[in-house]
């Protein structure tokens, strides 16, 4: 199948752009595509390098290419119209429909995609990653009481990565707890944890996908060894049972997913919106 | 003016229709929106749920609820048609003119809307993470020829965040240095970095807003004070112009823009397209 090329026009990161893009793309299998972003087209200058960069792919390939594009700006966006390639229109598109029911001219200014309207919001994310570094892997376990949630889980169950993408993306304080091998043999919840009771989230992982993670870290020894890895997945799932500690399987998930997950099944505020 | 409750629909995790929710909606100043986002909306029951959820809104508010839908298929789409709000379909929208020009009939599965095409994009974005956390702060500067990047700057001008988000975003593998007082005072590159000048990338920031960061974490001391500030910043503009170092000013870019200015200003590759 001959190759396509998409371009993700933006007059801001092409972020928006991409996510959307890539969303409606995912529908179609079996056809393969080069992903080429523009961000920051602002001046007519660029818009009209980007034209050319467009042709340019359109007369060397036998399919001409997609472009998803967010830009804003009427007098930029306009310059497109005549590139050789399927122009889909994310802004102009919803526009209308929503000045129509806001009864508002929306304002056609390059937007801050996230957190325009929240000049706090760009301070919490920054906050909550730190916290997330500090209170990562056990590292600090004074001041859980600042914790939003704390995710609790055996070594390398995506508890890191889930926690800094809480922080990153929604702001979210999130600390991690790895429970450690006396703790899971006693069943115990750790006695640090017992008054965070309802802070806490388990992630938990299937034993063969957990191996294969602990082999590529160090692959040698007890840690990485199926019985090891099923024992310590037994007695974390056992202790989440046993003191009701929601949780997921992170095996199948994106930490887009399990993030998502773990927002909607508890009721952890977004300290920024997207 | 009246408030509006905006929902985000999906059968994934939401992060999409928010996503175009929220760059739609920075374009109406002025009004107050409450945001509600109900992911993994996968069964008829879920979907019936989430109408009643929204009728019910309607029924309490003068002003009809907004509905952002990412959702996939046709049987859970069509259950929204008669709630009372305004329905704005991504999908739908865009699929049609896709199909036609792919010719090709869209899978309309429920797509993992990050990354469902490459099996190893999750893995690459957390051994990234794991490779900016070892390598965060200079912790770790042996194994620099696997980075992609290094982001070199003073203290608390974004180099964190600005790693991480790249790695969990992108897939790419950014360490960070932070620069040190005796090299800002020499003004010589530090020995170790040489060897990587082309991987390097700085980050600056303005004085003011660096002094109000520092305070925030260690209020009293040289650290924050005007004058330290001032000549650590201007030591490591002089040595990223002296040695032709790309950099950016953070101050009023969020982590996204960091992240993408720095991606369209180098020749690094987005190991995972989002």
């Amino acid at each position: 199948m001959a190759r396509r090329t998409i371009f993700f026009l933006s007059d801001q990161t092409g972020v928006t752009a991409e996510t959307l893009g890539h969303s409606l793309l995912t529908q179609f299998d079996g056809h393969q595509f080069d992903q080429i972003t523009l961000p920051f087209i602002d001046t007519v200058d660029k818009a009209e390098a980007a034209v050319r960069q467009i042709n340019a792919v359109a007369a060397e390939q036998s399919e001409r290419p997609i472009i998803f594009s967010t830009l804003v700006h009427d007098h930029l966006r306009e310059r497109f119209l005549h590139a050789s390639g399927l122009f889909l229109d994310f802004f102009n598109t919803f526009l209308g429909p929503l000045e129509l029911e806001l009864q508002t001219t929306s304002s056609h200014t390059v937007g801050r995609t996230h957190g325009i309207n929240d000049s706090g919001a760009y301070d919490r994310r920054i906050e909550a990653t730190n916290f997330a570094l500090n209170y990562d892997d056990g590292g600090k376990t004074h001041g859980y009481e600042r914790a939003d949630l704390i995710l609790v889980g055996v070594s390398r169950s995506g508890k890191t990565p889930t926690c800094l993408y809480l922080a990153l993306t929604y702001g979210v304080f999130a600390a991690n707890y790895p429970l450690a091998e006396d703790e899971l043999e006693s069943g115990d919840l750790p006695k640090l944890l017992q008054p965070y009771r309802e802070k806490l989230f388990g992630l938990t992982i299937t034993a063969e996908r957990l191996v294969k993670i602990r082999k590529e870290r160090r692959s040698a020894g007890r840690y990485a060894s199926p019985r090891q890895v099923t024992f310590e997945l037994r007695a974390a799932e056992s202790m989440f049972k046993r003191w009701q500690i929601p949780y997921v399987d992170t095996t199948s998930f994106l930490i887009e997913e399990i993030s998502s997950t773990i927002l909607s099944k508890t009721n952890v505020e977004r300290r920024v919106r997207l």
